[in-house]
């Protein structure tokens, strides 16, 4: 497989002036707090709140005219689901999204914003990998995969090129990254550009407990599933096992894997709403979830932690 | 009175280490849905969670040793307050802070989690100006205004002078300039700046419903104080009449001003939660409500918002 910091390089050249640049920004009383120096990418901020569209954007400006015509299908559970209708509807191409039943309310209807037509299937009992490849086979649509691409995972990659950029202006050197981990997309691509600029920084994957399978995968050398009858509140990162794609590249650029609990989350949601004022999803608080409860050493060093979306229903963001 | 964009530049060669330059930031989405360039500045997540962490920095960078020992005296219904603390905490220095009873608990709590002493004054038989000046003279303590000194108005001009840095890296020039308004400070010094270097722009200060004496006092080309009587949840901004200092700046700045109401206010707060994720309070919302209210024809032009702030009561946020 053929895949550097080039192909980021590449994305980023083709998709920087439709993404936003994120914040990445630091709070003096939080490093104080932890003795430490961290820095938060905040791609909540991102169109369509997550880094999603990155990946969706740098795909569909890799279709050709014959492509565009047919449209696109993707699977997702929400915010895959927003970002390639979104970056569908701004490209005027046709756009069916697949999506579970029981996906969180506010990604459901901002995809339907977006115009795509929305497809529900039950998780339990049908498989979203094969109504994808039967609507795309059946209908000639490019199937935009959420990570399994190295489109897409150059795609996602971009933010982690951003946060190249933004510590040079001040000369800063992280020690350590952390970032969520689904599939594994956003942290192959983030932690390919980042180790090809700081040689020495330490990534790690951040997964909920119960859905780490990315951790057990690095610590055996090879893709395992996740056992059955766990539930998370992290919607965006529940995936069954890592990417085919994105786990030989992780596993040649992560230390390990963290893992932390809902109701750490659930906390560290509450902090950030309190000290940052920013609202951030339970998936995409799990890299913050694991600096804030301390599941690895922070102190004196300088710390990059990558909050990824910010799709929470307003309603169960006001419960916490 | 010799105030200009001078003054800021000095300001932010002091404080531009000690601050955070916060993101200016556009959504496709809101610029469609409105059919205008918008650009939000989010000084709620500047440290202590608005700017007027700017004008305290500024102010506390420029004591001398012998007024650093002898400590530093503010009043504010919060913001100032926590500003004034913070920047105290980290030059060592003693800080006592007069809160009126009402204040919001978040902005209480965090001047205390500061460590400044906080006095409570019953804002409605008591004169906080007039206790924040005996505690000055009875302890040498230099007492910091929340808008009316020139240093401080400086400070929080610096937010200004970041917008046009920002905007100039896309070679954007705004057409309109939406700011808050209480005592006029962060307006009169943004204002000072960007009319600097945006010689067409139009500024316009925005106020809740009952609390306009700004653009009263615009109308008549004289300081007029708000009538009795009225409330609003606006607490970061509700002043008795437009400052001394900051009016005449903001008289030869200004071309209007604009009213929003509480309900409005509290709706705009909703949407920048689902459509931003970021966390504002009333007051720091009130600009972000005009726009979306349309106060003002945006159509196809580019437009500056000042968001100024994010502490609100998160009870209070999760009730709206």
């Amino acid at each position: 497989m053929n895949f550097s910091y080039k192909n980021i390089d590449d994305a980023y050249s083709k998709i920087k002036n439709k993404i936003i640049k994120t914040p990445l920004i630091s709070n003096d009383f939080i490093n104080k707090k932890f003795d430490a120096k961290i820095f938060f990418k905040l791609e909540n901020l991102q169109t369509t709140g997550s880094f999603k569209f990155r990946g969706a954007t740098h795909k569909i400006s890799k279709l050709g005219e014959d492509d565009k015509r047919n449209g696109v299908v993707a699977y997702s559970s929400g915010n895959h689901a927003q970002a390639v209708a979104y970056a569908s509807l701004q490209n005027q191409i046709s756009c069916k999204i697949i999506m579970p039943n029981n996906a969180p309310k506010i990604k459901m209807e901002n995809t339907k914003k977006y115009k795509a037509e929305v497809i529900l299937y039950d998780p339990s009992t049908q498989s979203r990998e094969k109504i994808g490849e039967k609507i795309s086979k059946d209908e000639n649509r490019t199937l935009i995969r959420p990570y399994d691409d190295l489109d897409v995972i150059a795609g996602q990659g971009t933010a982690g090129l951003e946060i190249f950029d933004q510590l040079k202006e001040y000369n800063i050197v992280p020690d350590i990254y952390l970032c969520c981990c689904g599939g594994g997309g956003l942290i192959a691509g983030t932690s390919t550009y980042l180790k090809y600029k700081f040689k020495n920084i330490e990534s790690y994957s951040v997964e909920p407990y119960g859905f780490d399978d990315t951790k057990k995968s690095l610590n055996s050398l090879q893709i395992l599933a996740n056992e059955q009858g766990h539930s998370s509140i992290c919607d965006a990162i529940i995936t069954p096992e890592p990417g085919k794609l994105t786990f030989p590249i992780n596993l040649q650029n992560l230390k390990n894997g963290l893992v932390v609990r809902d109701d750490e989350v659930k906390s560290s949601i509450k902090f950030f709403a309190e000290h940052l004022k920013i609202i951030i999803e339970p998936g995409g608080a799990v890299a913050a979830t694991a600096a804030l409860t301390k599941k690895i050493d922070m102190k004196n060093k300088t710390v990059v932690v990558m909050i990824s979306g910010g799709n929470i229903d307003l309603d169960m963001f006001a419960n916490l």
